[in-house]
């Protein structure tokens, strides 16, 4: 890779992507690029090789980056970008197996090239031999993220260090899972406030992937542009529904503890964690290498919208046990209101009912369990029935999903109203690495010394 | 359909869409409604009828809309919005086939419930029995554009008033088209700068179209986010080259002649053009329904990524004619200067190679045909062969396919180097009827007198 960064005036920049990142924050921190010269736009670097873009442009007046377009998100720091970073309008999700005969070393390399095209793509610069698709365009909050699969330990021998978080979940009355959509060997996210930024990020890391590791699948998502609406905090998904009202929140007690493994090294140092042969020395049955870590499990959740919108407004709400408008509870106040669980009607009934999803979701009848959820809608056309191709990526995030993800879809499996109007149909869970400190890699915890 | 503003402040807003719509303003510019106590946010409207979401949400404290969620386009003109609108970051486009049995009164009846629930949204307001995914979210530069394909006139037996500019396309050597992606009674063209503000005005739609029509086809594509690049201009493509250079503008010589049918009515009147029986009247073989429309050609166009990724930077150039990284031709200058097509290098050479796409696609070698491009990228993830399906949703607007769409593709098909890195996989061919003047309905030219 080449890094030959612009020869651009570097105003003094803010950090406009508001990602309550911890850890370093480093060069990538550093300012905006403003555009000059170069015709290709801000956020432009060229590439110094033969073959490379070149500056060959002659002066043309691009219009400065917006704010959507300059803020940038840190690649570095305690945890990975990706999980904290404000949900962006696109997301990318891609799962890649191993290549038969591939081993540890030439993983390590693999997730040593993906962590540096992340860092640049991430800072707003570009690889060499690129593409080109994102020439113009600033990092527009860019985020990558990568995470382990079960398969990747066995693929790679390196069953010792395998979190057992990674076992199978359990099945659920709602699947109808796809192993075509489902698991992997390597998962990488991408989010990005651009839809030409986040395909750009796509290809230049599956052509690092190249001839070591195979795309399995890949899912596409969306969530509101920002300035779209009057509600920055909390999201709508396709049902119409305002959803995520009691995400836990950077700040709140015992965030971190339930979202993150343990430990870790702050995001200082080269290699934390119990290194290469990385199988004891973490939190509980986590492993070293995981300190600072996070687990995601991503189901592919289809909803049944055509039932759905079938459905009168007050059928909807008692479903969910709250208003569509507002989210408020159907107990009464704001989105943000306690909901009343013990409430009764004038009908002596309670108001939330039995099988509502706010009852049963509700983290205070699954002994304190929180994750973290950060999804995207996806929207991929007609089914061959003529059903709509669309729902949810649930993505959340969690410190342990068998105290997290697994007890609360029980639950919800067993009694939730809502469940009669989705199906799982992708399902995989990931061991997400912490953070790459400053000069080194997402997995050097688990991969260091295996990299040639 | 219910349409009880919301009691809100009115504050003497500005139409931030920046759409060169001629015709008439009117109510859809009146200025942008921000949002009071109720608590959905702005751009709210609550139907007064039971069962739509009412006003029952205490206060919060919204936000004010971006400049991004606030813009709107009017729905009323001369020409249908969505063809000289700046193109939106989200396009979905439907195609219908009419329901076995259904002739022009329940297709009028159709259209004009459409053209309702179009102009509702696009002001920003909410049908009766909303889905509310739009909820909070305003306009966001929504368009709905309607056209009619060759075969809704087979289907209503209107069939004298069918433009012979829907002829069906000649076959070219890239097709490989799939039927299941290709024509259809009925077009819908949905754009916006908010995934979940386009998803909303598609089920809205389709909910209207109810028994009368089925959806056939949906297909998705994307395009910038407003404010992600410094090159507000001309956008790039996921070959990641600049697209779109020699686009007509408003205001150059003879654009409304090239773009759209002569004549019609300048929005002013109810039912402009020969009436329901519409067949002749017209300009040329157009019929006089279609004064001030215009044809739209929509191709699916997938690129052949791999392929066209492994090629070298100089090998890419010499296939468009142009430098990737700032669009100027081979043969000098910034991106709009006109390329020099008899420039030879120092090996006597053409600099334009004779099959590269900038000459071959050049105007002045096809008689002045002109057409307008507005197409969004798709990426709808992995084929089975591992291949990206993604490529270009290609839409042109031309005042006859005919002379525009039909010959320039015909010498592309004969000699372009691009074509070897293409395959066209959907076609439809689509007569897009003037905008509707106030208080009448797109297609109102056509089936006026037809509707019970």
């Amino acid at each position: 890779m080449t890094d030959t960064s612009q020869t651009a005036d570097t105003t003094a920049g803010t950090d406009t992507a508001g990602a309550p990142e911890a850890g370093s924050g480093g060069p990538s921190r550093r300012g905006l690029l403003t555009a000059t010269a170069a015709g290709g736009g801000a956020g432009l670097a060229l590439g110094a090789a033969s073959g490379a873009l070149a500056a060959r442009a002659t002066a043309t007046t691009p219009t400065p980056l917006s704010e959507l377009g300059a803020a940038r998100v840190p690649f570095h720091g305690r945890h990975q970008p990706g999980i904290l970073t404000p949900a962006q309008s696109h997301g990318l999700l891609l799962a890649f197996d191993l290549a038969p005969g591939v081993g540890r070393r030439q993983a390590a390399a693999l997730l040593r090239r993906w962590s540096e095209t992340a860092r640049m793509l991430m800072d707003g610069r570009t690889p060499e031999q690129d593409t080109g698709i994102a020439l113009d365009a600033g990092p527009s909050s860019l985020t990558v993220t990568f995470g382990f699969g079960a398969g990747f330990f066995e693929a790679t021998g390196l069953t010792a260090a395998r979190p057992a978080a990674l076992d199978p979940l359990p099945p659920f009355s709602a699947d109808e899972l796809d192993p075509d959509r489902s698991d992997g060997h390597l998962w990488v996210q991408i989010g990005a406030d651009d839809g030409l930024v986040a395909f750009h990020a796509l290809r230049a890391l599956q052509r690092d992937a190249a001839e070591t590791a195979r795309l399995r699948w890949q899912q596409s998502g969306f969530n509101r542009t920002p300035g779209a609406t009057a509600r920055p905090a909390t999201a709508r998904n396709l049902m119409g529904q305002i959803d995520g009202t009691n995400n836990p929140r950077p700040g709140d007690p015992d965030f971190d503890a339930r979202i993150f493994v343990p430990g870790g090294s702050g995001g200082s140092g080269g290699s934390g964690g119990s290194g290469g042969s990385g199988g004891s020395g973490g939190s509980g049955d986590h492993p070293g290498w995981m300190a600072g870590g996070s687990y995601a499990v991503v189901r592919r959740i289809r909803m049944l919208l055509d039932d759905w919108e079938r459905q009168p407004l007050d059928v909807q709400e008692r479903v969910i046990g709250r208003r569509k408008a507002d989210g408020a509870p159907l107990t009464g106040g704001t989105e943000t209101t306690p909901v009343d669980l013990a409430a009764t009607g004038g009908d002596g009934r309670p108001v939330i009912a039995a099988n509502a999803h706010v009852r049963v979701a509700a983290p205070d009848s699954n002994g304190g369990a929180a994750m973290l959820r950060r999804g995207f809608s996806y929207h991929d056309g007609l089914r061959d029935d003529g059903a709509p191709d669309a729902g949810l990526l649930f993505i959340c995030w969690q410190a342990d999903p068998r105290r997290a993800f697994v007890p609360v879809q029980r639950k919800l499996d067993r009694g939730d109203a809502l469940s009669a109007f989705v199906r799982h149909e992708g399902s995989a869970v990931f061991a997400v690495p912490p953070g790459a400190p400053e000069g080194g890699w997402v997995g050097q915890q688990l991969l260091d010394g295996f990299e040639g």
